[in-house]
């Protein structure tokens, strides 16, 4: 089968023939891959920098986001049957650390990542584990369903606190920050403020749905929101820049008493005014990574299939699966939301 | 001033030139009354039906949904200051019980109620204490503003849980029924559906947004709710019928797990298989009284504020104060929404 | 090997011999029990009531409460292994329900129930399917470790809401209720007021920690309860009783916005001034089945390895297998606390 | 009547005689001070350091930890009477800002503190409005009453997570941390974890029941903490030092999905490595001021009246006003837990 791998310990990718998985074990299922979608994560391992040198050990095949057909299942597998439209957490629990044992297997200690720890996605076929698989509501487009993945990390983020007549500001607007700005609008929020700074962002922001945009260079972000709610500041932030500017900006934005969920990526120590910024305003400040698994994939799949969200405002680009090395130039120059790619 | 009041102890009310209140306490507040809307317990005064008889003492002036302006204040009052555009809570607090000091206010203890216990807003100025007033947001329409007391109760009972892609069945679609079809939907309800029987309930209903409407007496309620919902049953009922046949036929309708919102008011015993419908169904369910003070007015103001709501479609009647026998008629009759009276 | 069993749709039970379970599924895992503890389940199964006849289908093996040691393991288990010291949930879930994919295993649609839809623990092997399975700390005894799923309910009941600085009434003192009054006082509850009308049960309670004993038909509960909390009311009621007066009288007891948890099994419909006792109050009201998979487990484990808890004080009686007709009389006389039986 | 004063803007501290404060306002009180406390704050004052020079403007009567008899009220006070035997919260809140009005009183944006902002405490008489007041249960000892603040400090902190069968990391056992301690075993904590590296603060920590003492410069915290707990790390961190080293230290030793609670104060910027020891890891943190008004009051009273705390073990001396000289040098020499005055 055709599959995007990485071969050697150097910057690119490459497309291959390679076998289909086989030997199913027990809990193992095979999906026949529909549609993939590039994350800033393919692009780390494309680029080869510090961290996939870290994470990752060619040869192997990578990708994680995904929607397709059940192929063929192992023997044991009780939670999905062939034929089933599905998509895939691309966290892999053990399911016996404490964590999973108490619900919170997307925190799992033992953690594997699909196309990082293991063969991915970015195939004709792919071979995960039963426990990773989400039935897809049929009214859900494949090109929806493959992005369900980054999807979950925004509602994740914007769900920590019940939306409904508050103000959000949300600092940092990829693909995920945008589709947090549908989210937080689609859940009743009353005010939804984006932060950013490169010109195709901030129109990816006002495109899906932010009430104001802000660009912190241009304007005194938290100045401006205190004027937008009357001197309050924001109930909650959304972090999803990964900058510490954005990140103490954003926590000055803050109501007293508000919540801060932070799903950026600092890639260092950041520094911050600890008393003055969070204790002595009584915020609450959530570390999010994955998806509640599967109760955010629950929360994704009634959105879209209720059209509550269009995730037609994120995907910008579809191309043919043999068209690869185009999504990853789109990436690479950033003029883009989500690459969606069809495997057929 | 003008006033409508209970002259006698029979059925009826009287519009009466009556002095305005003087001698304000040091923590009460005049306020100039600008729109008032009728209640249901309104209508029972009139009526002077059991409960009219129990809890009313005439002569007094009824009413107590409201918006105006603040006319004068006590001396020592620090909420609100003179030209304030204000709304007010009608459950007034003792302030000082267990669940005042514990900031459950609106479950106090020793509750007095506007227009019941004391003189009410169907009146040229209303004396009320400071505690009860909310500073309406100047972009509401005062005649939003007057119907925020029985909206509250809409927010009240819908946002017991996050509703982002939920699933909801609200029974029974009176004024405040419709005003839940509307915060459910803004707050990202997939699928809101509707149980009522009454043919201007019904339009109700859909005008304000509801997805699907079922007559109970056409349909068997609980079967359909299940084929709409996958065989999985709603995530979450908002009880607002006060019919024990609803009651039970929703808590049937609802998913393990679910929750149960009850701002009905049966006024009779109710039976029910506690065993089948919530032990062993592990459901949450919530008695609901008021507006929590005042976080549910927060919200609210922000829905309005934000146009996220739009009261248009429940306020089916704006007359003049001086037609007020023609308001109550309409009440009485049933075939409308909210009737709000312009008191100028 | 030797098993408790009913052999035919009649009262009474039968200790014989059986082959062992072989086999195993590649999920499956087969235990060699070491202590099993009698519920009142199994007292219904052994009398043949209706409950008996409508769920139980013979010839099989009873019994759901045990702990014992993984003697094989299915090819594809992963969650334990051979040696390890177990104790079991014995509600089965599909997995792959709503419920069990969004973390609420313990009300799955389509449960089954260990010793009541498939053989038993009441035997010298069982097999599970390994999802059931709790890792029990060696530092618990095993007699401890066998009615970890009774105490488990007591947890899961007593623990919707924080106890710490709050007044407790529970209702019903079997077994379950005065592990609950253990629960609740370590827990930090100020107060803790059992309701109880049997004189073993009574004692049962004192000697659980029960700050205070009421026999409601020698005294005015809701009086006596509002007298000890100065007139507020407890803020928690624990039912756990099936008794509907009990439930009316707790309910009167409760200060207004308190919880109250029902576990009690009524068997009928039951009527409630539901407006007075739970809407104008503000109830919350949790319909509790099971425990949490495995959330509850976890803090039962923790409370029993840390001495928080000691169930000496509620497993009355410890017997040998061969002995379980003196089991079971105990039982149905009811002068006992949990009666525990060495299979060896 | 004799106060203890802040004459000038130099170090030190005078006990003078100054007039009793009058004309109370409509909504103020004034009690007669039987017991006050020695906060750090108090000594910062008195040491006249930067936050001092900063915030305090003599001449002023100093201090806010008291416990005393309501000796008289102004005209519109309806929440205590003449003799009503009292504590009160030092933050006092402007009643009407967005937080405010929403029962987040304890952040209010325009806050008041007692003895910094206004004449405090340590004098025979204080003049207080009437909502920061709290009425102590009788049970309490007046030297226990007088503490109920910072005890308050502790409870709020303890208890942002229900604390039964989880595992507690607290670092810095200064009083509040020795409070704290007692809160989380009584709570239902199964293992309280206590750092410290001041002899006279380990003892304290081992006297109020922790049940490991660590010193982080002699043992490496974390891998002790790992070691405890299976490899897990604690549930919660109560973060109470106000020292860097401690935050990141605490934050390592935290499981996945664990919470920490920050009191303490750290005067400066602090580094963090967030993706590795909040985001990724899913923790929760809560910035803690103040006391929650007046839930958290409740549980303190509560729990200080059943006598499931016993701050005997904190409350390391009594001594008479007229000593205060050797008080302050008491806390000033730390070897103290909470120093308390008797003012007859």
């Amino acid at each position: 089968m055709k599959a995007i791998t990485k071969t050697h310990m150097a910057a690119g990718l490459k497309m291959k023939d390679i076998p289909e998985p086989s030997n199913l074990k027990p809990t193992e299922v095979l999906v026949k891959v529909r549609k993939v979608s590039i994350c800033g994560s393919d692009v780390h391992i494309y680029k080869w920098d510090d961290w996939a040198q870290k994470h990752i050990k060619p040869p192997m095949t990578v990708g994680h986001e995904f929607a397709g057909i059940v192929e063929a299942v192992g023997e044991a597998v009780t939670m999905v049957k062939v034929g089933d439209y599905v998509a895939a957490e691309t966290h892999i629990p053990c399911q016996h650390c404490y964590q999973c044992k108490t619900n919170r297997m997307h925190i799992c200690k033992d953690m594997k990542i699909l196309g990082v720890d293991i063969d991915g996605a970015f195939a004709e076929y792919v071979r995960v584990p039963e426990i990773v698989l989400w039935k897809v509501s049929k009214e859900i487009p494949e090109e929806f369903a493959s992005v369900m993945e980054p999807f979950g990390n925004a509602v994740h983020t914007a769900l920590v606190e019940d939306l409904t007549g508050k103000t959000v500001l949300i600092t940092g607007v990829g693909p995920i920050g945008a589709m947090a700005i549908q989210v937080a609008k689609a859940s009743g929020a009353s005010l939804v403020i984006a932060s950013e700074i490169k010109p195709f962002r901030k129109n990816l922001a006002k495109i899906n749905g932010a009430d104001v945009v802000i660009d912190p260079r241009e304007e005194n972000l938290t100045q401006k929101v205190m004027k937008l709610t009357g001197g309050d500041g924001v109930d909650i932030l959304l972090e999803m820049s990964g900058s510490s500017t954005a990140l103490e900006q954003g926590l000055q934005s803050l109501t007293r008493g508000g919540s801060a969920s932070i799903l950026g990526v600092f890639s260092t120590r950041i520094q911050i005014p600890i008393d003055e910024l969070i204790t002595f305003k009584g915020i609450k400040l959530f570390g999010i990574t994955g998806r509640k698994m599967f109760e955010t994939w629950r929360i994704a799949d009634q959105l879209l299939k209720s059209k509550k969200i269009d995730l037609s405002k994120v995907v910008t680009h579809m191309i043919s699966f043999k068209d690869w090395e185009k999504g990853f130039e789109l990436m690479l120059n950033g003029e883009c939301g989500k690459v969606v790619m069809s495997v057929e």
